[in-house]
């Protein structure tokens, strides 16, 4: 049976998961969600994720959600098929995108996401963009960049001379901040904008790119 | 050769990684990190961790920090001895602690740190605990302490009928929210308190609690 994706293509936590999924080359079948019209909110999807937040994974009848623990579980089930994720081969590396994958967690997407927010989610809600939010969070980008761009000096990857996970989670909401006067912060460090030029050309994400399109409505 | 553990007994993030360790019958050293004096802020313990943050451990050459990477890692490296906090016999076992293990993270967590900061990190540097910041954040926990509430009534820990990280990274933030006013919203909900008398009567937990001080040495 197919996996079914309960998400948002245009959502950074959906698009997380499928990116994932694309590595892997698994089937899946994405279950459009109302976020629009509150429809994780209510009970049919509550019963499956009570935090009721896309994505959510099925896979027959195992119900998944948090988008990392999500591609934790892809990226172990299919650890023979793909893109070696989770360097399971080997103790030591698998440590290190475990530690790398947590930073994205607990330092990058805490400072990329309200940036996010305030550039593409208060327009759509007929606000003007909050400098000061802005300015705070490029302060505390800045610093996990000048970190990144340390450890992208000395190896390719965040956890290694590898892609892994901990690559992987950055991409989404990267491919927004991009888009954004911010995107100075990656472009201004060199290891990390080829890194970012690296990990935003492989297939898997090429092929969910197109539907990343929040933000676009509104200009029309 | 015995792992190193460099932190604080009195953290809950170094305390996370040091339930593990007790879990798994795993012998360390803790190394002592003068945070008062910004040890942890300065070049050598900087080029151990870019983020300048506790616990770290060392096993032999591979270092790592993030308490919840760290824990993963023991889980995984101690797999076959003490209690089998990863279910790493069972994928859908394992995967329903992947998902509740980031729910400690980004529900519990944010939610629990706010006020334990107030209680006890503000009155030490002279402050009156923030009765606002206490406010908002006891209304988030409260909402994450209701699926807590909801799942432990169907299983006996948060990711199922068995003890596992998903359980154990709660232990310590919950250790210091019991020692404030908020420990109401545990003992309000029967089935989150029966929870938490078993998790904090577990060995591995008494064996660090003797160290958790935080907060006692301004009541002398």
């Amino acid at each position: 049976m197919a996996f079914k994706l309960y998400g948002l293509p245009m959502s950074t936590n959906t698009t997380r998961a499928m990116i994932c999924l694309h590595e892997k080359e698994v089937d899946f079948e994405l279950v459009p969600v109302n976020v629009f019209a509150a429809e994780h909110k209510q009970p049919p999807f509550l019963s499956k994720n009570p935090f009721g937040l896309i994505p959510l994974l099925e896979d027959g009848d195992l119900t998944l959600f948090e988008s990392r623990a999500i591609t934790a579980y892809v990226a172990e089930k299919f650890k023979e098929t793909g893109a070696d994720l989770i360097r399971h081969k080997d103790a030591k590396e698998a440590a290190l995108v475990k530690v790398w994958t947590e930073v994205e967690s607990h330092y990058y997407e805490p400072a990329v996401s309200p940036i996010i927010y305030e550039y593409f989610v208060a327009p759509f809600q007929g606000k003007e963009p909050d400098k000061s939010v802005i300015d705070t969070n490029v302060e505390k980008l800045k610093k996990v960049l000048d970190v990144y761009e340390a450890k992208l000096s000395s190896t390719k990857y965040l956890a290694g001379d590898f892609y892994s996970l901990a690559d992987l989670s950055n991409v989404s909401e990267t491919h927004y901040l991009m888009q954004t006067p911010c995107a100075s912060t990656v472009n201004e460090r060199p290891h990390v904008k080829a890194w970012w030029e690296d990990i935003s050309s492989r297939p898997a994400f090429t092929k969910v790119v197109g539907g990343m399109t929040f933000g676009q409505n509104q200009e029309e």
